[in-house]
């Protein structure tokens, strides 16, 4: 800030910019990236809004960015390459740098197949600031699933590029938590990402 | 929100997705963008601190959103070009728009020149959300001011594309408040921004 630079001068009061901090102490929490990764039908969407509803009602600042929100606004340019996914997830982990800064828990639910764009998106954050959660349900249980009817119009090439399919879904080699999508419920999943966040949540 | 469709079903608990009102409610305080424009050096960034900060004292929860924290991130991608320009403010808006879902008051602070691409950015946000303030000092006071010496430059011919010398800019016809940044202090103009976001403040 140069207070002298863009405005006239107030000999009395000295306006700063509001840090991070200040925001968390407001809260009574950290900021923090949540970020869901896994196949199409793994269960992000749901877990993000569940852990979401869930930390709301502790009285948690959070929000949810996935494609309902991103794809058509920020990311209506893109489309489905590889390269397009990439400038995809680039823009969601600067956007998710942003709102942490802000001092929320911001949720991310997107495949998010690329390990190096999703390296990326760590690399933006704070270490310990970034809790990706694999959503760990097989090829076989999202394409039985099918709720959205993908996989079927994927298998009959209606869908280009589509993720385990006819584009590669690379796993977290190390993610901070992997819970068992394919297996458990949402309640069960839920309880397992919020006990690897509420350690992290108290601000500094 | 597809419970059944992306994780096995939960029968007792029905997670759903936090809406804004509700975390407006959290917050007590309406989510809004307050957009500020103007030449280079009449006082948008610093106003935008500023009246950020007197929110933040009132507990209300605020961004900045300015150079220093788009054009090395999101933006990092885009020059000075027209074509550029438009795309760098159609991005602020929907980070903006993501934002004010978020429930946060997103105060802005970009030349933003052109008024076809304000105007994008107001049919973002839902009417009376949007509060544009014009920081009204002429080009003599801010290349008078030129503490970034950035307009030294310009007309040195060392800045291509440079706003209100090489590239045009096009004052609001109708903002919600204009601020006389040219003339008065850091303070007056600060109460001037402030009377025309206090009584839209409260939520729903």
């Amino acid at each position: 800030m140069e207070p002298a630079a863009t405005c006239s001068s107030d000999t009395v009061w000295h306006p700063h910019a509001v840090t991070r901090v200040e925001r968390e102490r407001l809260n009574g929490h950290r900021g923090m990236v949540i970020w869901f990764t896994g196949l199409s039908g793994s269960g992000k969407s749901t877990l993000a809004q569940a852990v979401g509803q869930r930390l709301h009602e502790e009285g948690r600042r959070i929000y949810v960015l996935d494609g309902d929100n991103i794809r058509h606004g920020l990311c209506a340019d893109l489309g489905f390459s590889d390269m397009d996914r990439q400038e995809n997830i680039r823009r969601i982990g600067e956007v998710a740098r942003l709102m942490v800064d802000a001092g929320l828990i911001v949720l991310t639910a997107f495949i998010s197949p690329f390990t190096a764009d999703r390296q990326r998106a760590r690399n933006l954050i704070s270490p310990g600031d970034f809790i990706e959660v694999y959503c760990d349900a097989s090829l076989a249980v999202c394409e039985q699933r099918d709720v959205k009817g993908l996989y079927r119009k994927a298998r009959a090439g209606l869908i280009r590029e589509f993720t385990g399919i006819s584009s590669p879904y690379e796993p977290p080699s190390n993610p901070e938590i992997a819970v068992p999508s394919g297996l458990e419920s949402v309640g069960a999943c839920v309880a397992r990402v919020l006990a690897a966040v509420n350690p992290r949540i108290d601000p500094a």
